[in-house]
């Protein structure tokens, strides 16, 4: 079997470069600091966050590329018969100032398996996108998701519906009874079919990280200067609970991390910087606020 | 099997008031709201809740008592034979303004298992109470702990050290690899055992109930209006963030809460009004933040 390893794990290397580039320059203030790291059981990875931009207040660009031996748990929770992996991928999750720029969060990974000759015996892609405004802005979210659905197009016409749908299934916050946000593409196990082979998958993986710009640099682009007000601000903080909700009680992705000894501060730097709970708060009927919690009921088509 | 349920109910109902009482009186500016719910299930509950206070910038006490069929996984994770259940409790949260007055919590909860004949089978106590300062002032920390000890020394000499080094392994963040606080007493499951009826654990609970006012009252009136910076305020706000962290990663009694479809608002009245997350922060060696954090790495005895 083919291995993706080395050229996946450069594809991200240089992602990371080109997103942060970018990034600094949307920003236009502040840029990102790193931190690289090493993980005891084999690998590591470079951390770079952002804190008090002008238009990011919390944003980090992650990359790591991990191997080893899977804890017996890990094994049970991929359903897979061998335990020698190496995985890698990046992270993105971006918290911004302005409350009409919506939050966002990206991640594309890869995942190997080896026998005990240390050839290749499993393998595929994952990854997705998802974003959470708080507050609606149709043109903003239809733009998003076109930006997938042209990519996802581009491959399979299945495969946007598909995903898109796994989006809206993966990122609820069931106990609240509402979607995180207004979803996007969320993608897991790409493994070879009859139709899509590997070479196709990790094609589709890279395309799909090189959309992540596509899709939200313009939205950022075109709020980041609007006016606000304190009260929209403390709504934004009080919908950023929402999210710490869902990161630290649903997110597999956060719980693999902290189960399995991960760098905590690489894993939870997905937590915005400043964040309210309000007891039992309801924004009035009617109002822009509770526009966007009566989206978050009821996953949307987006485009017609 | 004698049933405690009408009389511990009536206690946690009564206290409640008297706790609200003295704690508006304390606060001195905002006084309880009352929210009463009904489950769908059986049962229902009082939640009360103050915010922005002079003194508790969020706060609840809240009762409950509930009876139904307990579900599966809830008869898997309590270990027992029978499903039909009543179970009952007061439960407080304080999460003051002041980075000089520690957060406080507290729960003391009856619970009773039934036969086909609606005959009591099983039944136990259990409750706790635990500190979370942001600055260590070892009076405050003496005082709490000195109040649980003399409580529980008018019992049996045992049950201070067992009861303590409950709480310390309970509040933990083990992902973190610190605790949350700096303990108190943590007990589950009294049974009556050879020694100790349940007429003994059930007086037991009730004045270990009334022993919370004793052992944070005082602390939070000498601290209340001590002067502190802005720095100080953060401090606190970061720290806040390792609340939410072991109430929606680690904490049973949440996760319960939200598996079993409790009133959402009523469980996470928990968590602290405003809250920061930092990437990597670390407060200097030698400042007052970081003896916080070097008495958290380790499990102390506060009383010689």
């Amino acid at each position: 079997m083919k291995s993706y390893k080395d050229s996946f794990y450069q594809h991200i290397c240089n992602l990371q470069d080109e997103i942060c580039n970018r990034l600094t320059i949307l920003d236009g203030k502040e840029t990102f600091l790193e931190d690289k790291w090493k993980r005891p059981g084999g690998g590591g990875g470079r951390t770079r966050i952002m804190t008090n931009g002008h238009v990011i207040e919390k944003g980090g660009v992650n990359i790591s590329g991990v191997h080893g031996t899977l804890p017996p748990q890990m094994v049970e929770y991929l359903k897979v018969s061998n335990n020698q992996f190496f995985a890698c991928g990046i992270s993105i999750v971006l918290h911004p100032k302005n409350p009409f720029v919506p939050t966002v969060h990206a991640n594309f990974r890869y995942f190997e398996l080896y026998d005990g000759n240390k050839n290749v015996v499993d393998q595929w892609f994952a990854g997705g996108a998802d974003m959470t405004p708080y507050y609606i802005n149709e043109e903003d979210i239809k733009h998003f998701h076109l930006t997938w659905k042209e990519h996802c197009d581009t491959y399979d016409l299945d495969l946007y519906p598909t995903f898109k749908g796994a989006c809206d299934e993966y990122f609820y916050n069931s106990h609240r009874e509402e979607a995180r946000g207004v979803g996007g593409i969320f993608f897991d196990y790409l493994r070879p079919t009859s139709t899509h082979s590997s070479d196709m998958w990790h094609q589709f993986t890279v395309d799909a990280s090189h959309a992540f710009l596509t899709a939200y640099e313009p939205i950022a682009k075109r709020r980041q200067d609007l006016p606000y007000t304190e009260e929209q601000r403390d709504w934004q903080e009080i919908r950023r609970g929402r999210y710490v909700e869902f990161n630290l009680i649903h997110d597999k992705g956060t719980l693999f991390g902290l189960r399995t000894k991960g760098r905590i501060e690489s894993i939870l730097m997905s937590l915005p910087s400043h964040v309210q709970w309000k007891y039992d708060f309801h924004p009035e009927q009617g109002t822009e606020e509770s526009k966007l919690l009566d989206v978050l009921k009821q996953p949307k088509n987006w485009i017609e």
